[in-house]
């Protein structure tokens, strides 16, 4: 058994009596918003406390579920704020998860994962998450990695200069590697002892670079390239690029922002995967999801 | 390991290398309609070849992509439109899976599970996936079980009352029970012989019953309890009834029919299992996920 399935099996265990004699009927719901919730479960659990016969009338009176789909598509121009309002709001029930709706995007709250459907290379049916950062991480990955096979890693010009000290082993890999270095986009010059001059950074480091981010980018570079040759080290310089350029856990996305990632990870040679060899995408086909509500063995 | 690690395990076995040699750029990219792939897959083939350089760019022009989350708050009459443009199109990549944004209301393509998010009752945070007719079920059973528990099972008389003819066996089932069969719903009278006038139906039945689905459900019943005794066979009626009223696998559900399971789901007793044994909602807390996608060992 997996993690999860070990979860849900305990979890079972608890609530796997179905007697007719157990049965007490638990009419009490609340309802509350996501922000200050103490104040609202107190001010709903007086207001809202339903008797089993009259829950459909009474609840349909609450704001939570005052949005109706149908209306909602006629006055239009209110969704917006309902759907947020919606999608915010937990329904809370004692002894029971917080539940909502997931968000628009379907970036889960964490703001790590994506929710998705679809239909996987085998042709199944289900659903799938994916690792936002991890995707990113292999889309840049791969397109770093294209750019310095073809030579085509731009490289913007530093307007100021920078000069960079470095370690006599840094110093080293850089004077043996200038020329591989520059295909990453980093134009070095000697400048004497172990100091250089940077007159050019990737452009994917950004339009504007701050000077500690270069800083620190060069510090990591040359540590991960001191006492080894360039062919050992270059794929892990730009797994690290690949990795510092991507889009990041807690980062919020746009609908936008999805598509993109998903289209640009399509076209990677090695979709599954980030740099450093975490997944990106998990499936569940419904096959599965069967299977583990038991509809089927 | 369970059925869904295997699955990944063989498929990660596919995609493990990230040696550098194996990089080749795979640019193209087809964007397609969910109606008439075929067609769209070619045009599109032929006009959407990118080039690297230019991805997000060209990207944007198509249908697909057009929709800025931005634009579409301002313009906000034509969201609907587009939303549901994004969500029921694929974006579809070579040898990549097939993958579109969930709809709107978290509802899966198959029309049997929602994805829903929030707070289990450990407190731990992740995603929900609700089985919407074991839940419907679960929801029935407690409220059929509590109207028969508490004699408020509500009977509405036929107008045209029917003959229905019984097996010897379930004649004395029904003879040796007309008080308790009345308690869920069922009039019925003894009219000679085999046959019993059926003058009153449970009201969960509808509105307006088709004659045939109650000879069926008759029928049903009578021998769920032909050869046993009530006490034994009275949960079984029950869940048998549930069953035949809940909302089932394939029906599409709005956002007010799933807000509605969720709380109907959270008064219930034993939320976790429907009528027969099934689990309603499965929980992905989000540190399993970290799990899944090795964020975390």
């Amino acid at each position: 058994h997996s993690f999860i399935d070990d979860k849900f099996i305990q979890k079972e265990a608890k609530y796997i009596s179905t007697e007719l004699e157990d049965f007490i009927p638990s009419n009490e719901i609340i309802l509350v918003k996501k922000t200050n919730p103490v104040s609202n479960i107190q001010k709903n659990r007086i207001s809202l406390k339903l008797s089993l016969n009259k829950n459909s009338m009474e609840i349909d009176e609450t704001v939570q579920l005052r949005l109706d789909d149908e209306k909602s598509k006629e006055s239009f121009g209110n969704q917006s704020v309902q759907d947020t309002v919606v999608r915010e709001k937990y329904i809370l029930s004692k002894n029971f998860p917080k539940l909502r709706l997931i968000p628009y995007t379907g970036q889960l709250k964490n703001k790590t994962y994506v929710l998705l459907e679809g239909t996987n290379e085998s042709d199944e049916d289900g659903f799938f998450i994916l690792d936002q950062h991890a995707a990113s991480e292999r889309i840049n990955k791969e397109k770093f990695l294209n750019a310095y096979e073809t030579s085509q890693f731009s490289l913007q010009k530093l307007i100021s200069p920078l000069k960079i000290g470095v370690s006599p082993s840094e110093k080293i890999f850089i004077e043996d590697n200038l020329n591989e270095i520059k295909k990453l986009g980093f134009k070095f010059e000697h400048f004497g002892g172990n100091t250089f001059i940077l007159r050019g950074i990737p452009t994917i480091m950004g339009k504007i670079p701050d000077i500690n981010i270069i800083k620190e980018v060069i510090s990591d570079i040359t540590n991960i390239g001191k006492d080894k040759s360039f062919s050992e080290i270059k794929e892990e310089i730009i797994n690290y690029l690949a990795c510092h350029k991507s889009i990041r856990g807690g980062d919020e996305l746009t609908l936008k922002d999805i598509r993109k990632i998903i289209i640009e990870l399509g076209k990677c040679k090695n979709p599954y995967h980030c740099a450093h060899g975490r997944p990106t995408l998990r499936f569940f086909s419904f096959k599965e999801l069967d299977k583990l509500f038991k509809r089927i063995v």
